[in-house]
């Protein structure tokens, strides 16, 4: 028979197994903490109408999309999970409560250029809460705390979350007089980590024709240092004299001081009036998360608040705020950085029961009795010789093997093999469960992230 | 603006919160159980090369596929799990140990029909152990009792795996003397439940070309009545005849003595020679799995051995035996038949946090300690009157409310409103959280699923 070369297709992640096991724990972190804080699962179709996916139509995301027909459908994956979000709050209105608080943990699918680290198949892993005509600030600092969590969770502890407001950044820059130019003057300060100050004024002055006064401003604004208080502070100061930039700082003050009575380390957030966001979506709080020692990692969770969720489905007025970790790229990253915890079990059983006897009756038994007590249990029936039985046992770094011969049959009981430190005891089966229980307590403490 | 109707595709499920909440617990049951069994987690992606993807070619599946070029790309959504296992396996085989034991629950695209009840996008919940060269037949009991502890753990208890031997079939017909039309016998016989004796008879005279004899032998065999003794007893009074009935015999009796040592319950398997599968694949143990009190149902579960998974990618012999779920077809049906557990919490958190007052901070204190405990808990801060907040729970079904009043902080307390019972109490955010976490467990208890 001609065979066909196996592959996977380049820009889509496909792990082996201890990997993937890492990976799961990742995405079981991210559910179990989004489930702590009362957000339900969303699962919408992967493929939806064109029509609808591309609704807003335009820009880069077009060029990306994976769009095809199937019969006389014009068919498109998701390309994020916003939008399917979008037309499903619209299309079940009536039949969902407000404010609607949804997570979604799913594939999404974007034709990227293949490069390095750049995935054309990724998991988003999505929370947003929705209102139905308005919605509480109080929201703006729980989904950030949401995500502190969830990092925490995980093992990382030296992330800040940055928090700007967009009618913070327009109202200021009202205030210095380039209110037409606001998208442009934005649109050139969100580069400033990219490309530095000097880059930034130069096209502050060329192309957006701010003079010098007002590149002042601007930069006075963006390079403020200080705590937060001082920040909000200085912006307080200006805030009499634009209601804009008074609205804004109302609403980061709020977010800013509810976040410690939610639970978030004070070195875990931080104004940070530089960042700006994309500007067509966002228009209140906007989010980006660092990983301090890890700077070049770049944003790891991303979001903001927004007046207008389903602006394209419906003439309802459906405001919202949201966070989104790019998980593989995520995923990949901590691979690449050295920063997954190599003391984390990977391993796909707790213990595996080798029969060193012909008949296996006994030591299924005893697998059956193991997994009663919730130990998860490989049974192992090859006819393989004894020290290729330990050698798969090894090689897979399964913690504990449950030896049984004719002895063990005989006593009715098992030997119970320590895979780490090599010691062997003969106990029952239940004994034998307890052991491993307590062991794996004992490990279950390592998180999966390390930082060094 | 001009708005764009928002709708989900037909044959796509899309649930409502309360649904995709039961959704998830189905799809989590049958996760832990397949990882209580040591089957290690394997994620493929959802697109493939289609030149890989349909390395077998021909048939049904080339027709369903989706199918679509992206660039100079042909690519194809994969229709099942058991092609990118064959890949993957293909791909990594020096990477893995063997036998290599792995789940996927993920989605898989066919564009069927649309009719009600088919999918076009489903979840397959697929188990498989693959050997590289040989595979113990131990690992066919197995599978089967996995799946058997996962209908229980659903509370699905009046279920029957049906299992049958491809061998058995075989050679039992080569002693008939029709070996050369057994491929025509086989898929007469599969059509037994669906069209009945008479109208199979029919066909295997007027068709197959069977005379009186050979269509008595046939019938004999697959209306034969009796206990899995008597069956097995009666295959192996004819099976010194035939070496290939004989190794069929031997592996089903394994396979049905093996069961309750693995914690089948004797009423959830029995022998049943009626059952063919597929006939390309499928080369030993055959299974298939039916609701006893709802047989319309058709099978929820069903697989086989396989003596080459992949061998259009590669000449190594790699022997399987798998079963798999129709998760979304089951969960649709289960919903049809009224079979879900109301009393199953379907509630996006266990406790909703209701502030009485204008300052929330102490109100976002407990939420926080709430959480601490374990308890998944929602904060609401909307600006809405007393009733409208105890509607919004109620509509949720959220089972307990913690009100925070002026009094509450005053105290340095909570009131702790039981949402099913109407009782509220005064207590510590702590032993609410307590009280709350003790009410869950009494409720756990509940299974999924319902059998009346």
């Amino acid at each position: 028979m001609e065979k066909v070369t196996p592959r996977t297709l380049s820009g889509f992640m496909e792990l082996l197994p201890a990997q993937q096991i890492r990976m799961n724990r990742l995405l079981a972190a991210l559910r179990e903490t989004y489930e702590l804080y009362g957000f339900t699962p969303l699962d919408t179709p992967a493929i939806e109408a064109a029509e609808v996916l591309l609704a807003k139509g335009g820009g880069e995301t077009e060029k990306q999309i994976y769009r095809f027909n199937k019969g006389d459908s014009d068919l498109a994956l998701r390309f994020d999970l916003t939008v399917p979000l979008a037309k499903y709050v619209a299309l079940n209105r009536a039949a969902l409560s407000f404010p609607f608080r949804r997570y979604q943990i799913g594939k999404v699918w974007r034709g990227e250029r293949a490069q390095r680290g750049r995935f054309r198949e990724f998991y988003q892993a999505d929370i947003d809460v929705i209102g139905d005509g308005k919605l509480d600030i109080m929201n703006d600092a729980e989904v950030p705390a949401v995500m502190a969590r969830a990092f925490t969770a995980l093992g990382l502890t030296d992330f800040t979350i940055r928090i700007n407001n967009r009618k913070v950044l327009g109202g200021y820059f009202e205030l210095l007089g380039v209110r037409d130019r606001t998208t442009e003057v934005l649109r050139t300060i969100d580069k400033l980590e990219k490309i530095g100050v000097e880059k930034v004024c130069e096209i502050l002055k060329d192309e957006c024709g701010l003079d010098d006064i007002q590149i002042g401003g601007a930069l006075e604004f963006v390079t403020l240092s200080g705590s937060d208080a001082d920040k909000l502070a200085f912006l307080e100061e200006r805030a009499g004299e634009n209601e804009r930039l008074a609205e804004g700082v109302r609403e980061l003050r709020t977010v800013i001081e509810a976040l410690p009575s939610l639970g978030v380390a004070k070195e875990n957030f931080a104004v940070d009036l530089t960042i700006a966001r994309g500007l067509d979506y966002y228009t209140g709080t906007v989010y980006e998360t660092a990983v301090n020692s890890h700077p070049e990692i770049g944003s790891v969770c991303s979001g903001g608040r927004y007046d207008n969720l389903a602006e394209y489905y419906t003439d309802r007025q459906l405001p919202g705020v949201g966070m989104s970790i790019g998980v593989t790229r995520l995923f990949y990253v901590l691979t690449e950085q050295g920063m997954l915890n190599e003391n984390v079990l990977t391993a796909p059983c707790d213990a595996i029961v080798l029969p060193m006897t012909e008949d296996t009756a006994y030591a299924a038994g005893v697998a059956t009795e193991l997994r009663r007590h919730g130990v998860c249990t490989q049974l192992y029936t090859e006819q393989r010789k004894f020290k290729q039985k330990m050698a798969y046992a090894s090689n897979l770094g399964i913690p504990y093997a449950v030896i049984i011969g004719d002895d063990e049959i005989a006593a009715g009981e098992v030997s119970l093999k320590d895979m780490s430190s090599g010691e062997q005891t003969r106990c029952s089966a239940e004994n034998a469960a307890r052991t491993v229980l307590e062991g794996l307590k004992a490990r279950s403490v390592e998180k999966l992230i390390k930082v060094n």
